[in-house]
């Protein structure tokens, strides 16, 4: 029904995450309208992101050169080391602006239900990274889940002979959320965890 | 923050009607997962869509080749024709499957206040096709605003002089709604327009 070239983009836009049939018709049909300059340069975008995307070598961070620019920032803090789960925890963290240290991209969590060891993550270089240079302190900023917190206690165990401070950050309520609203097991983790106001 | 090659996809998803920043960095995430193939394709769908994409010569419809497929077909009846607003209504009678006629894509409405006269939109074809081939109905389905009845309106005294037959299509309660729901101007066609059971 639809002209060769309209069938294409549909089926391209179906590939992602949350774009249904529909939703694919109404971009391609946008999409017609878009000048040709803008299409050129949507396509050249993708072929960009096919030749040059890699992970950094050094914290495992998509990068467009073989070391990201976190890691290629002399101005930051060499002796701490946020680890997160994947890139985009990273951004999240840019954009607070407060943290100063580098980073370090698992890939990953272990989940042994899914068959993910810690061979299957960005471990070994943790541990390179850990030998080779004068990290003082790890931040584990992995999502309190049954994987987060198996990884975490993982790291902790692994890194467990350097003279390393280890902590991850405070699990409880988010701020503006009713409590009414929190499940049980973070209720739970906000009273052992509570701080002491005096 | 981002990579370079990230950034410009996120730019690119941008331009896209309903796509807002958060939507177009997960998309833009989610594309780093794809295999180097379904982004060769996804490129080439929008080059494609670039370089081939055009309006059938006859009809206005978007088409491949200077002649869309429906204008191709022999099997359709010449003597009948579905006038709608855009391409992509086309879609919408053809997925019902009864239509056998052709259609003419105006690519707009007259609308005065927008500074569309009759000369904007794709009128002149449909006077030539009128002229050189044997249309003996016409089927205006346009939406039910200011602006499509004045298109409609003026369609109607544009042919006057032609020996065709011109309807429009009804206007009134959609199955399946709540006639509470429906609004004035709706009823008051509805009533109008109310048709004879015995």
């Amino acid at each position: 029904m639809y002209p060769d070239s309209i069938k294409k983009i549909i089926d391209s836009f179906r590939n992602l995450p949350g774009i249904g049939y529909k939703t694919a018709e109404r971009l391609a049909f946008c999409m017609i309208d878009f000048d040709k300059d803008k299409l050129s340069e949507f396509s050249e975008a993708i072929c960009n992101l096919r030749d040059n995307i890699c992970n950094c070598s050094v914290c495992g961070n998509i990068s467009d050169n073989s070391i990201c620019s976190i890691c290629a920032n002399l101005d930051r803090d060499d002796s701490i080391l946020l680890v997160v789960e994947k890139p985009k925890d990273i951004v999240l963290f840019e954009k607070l602006g407060v943290y100063k240290g580098k980073y370090h991209v698992l890939n990953g969590l272990i989940s042994p239900l899914d068959g993910i060891g810690p061979d299957e993550i960005n471990l070994s270089k943790l541990i390179d990274r850990m030998n080779s240079s004068e990290v003082k302190e790890i931040i584990l900023a992995l999502k309190p889940s049954i994987e987060g917190e198996t990884t975490m206690q993982y790291i902790k165990k692994m890194l467990e002979n350097n003279n390393v401070k280890i902590s991850k950050i405070a699990t409880g309520v988010p701020i503006g959320t009713e409590i009414e609203y929190i499940d049980s097991l973070t209720l739970e983790m906000a009273i052992d965890e509570r701080k002491n106001m005096n």
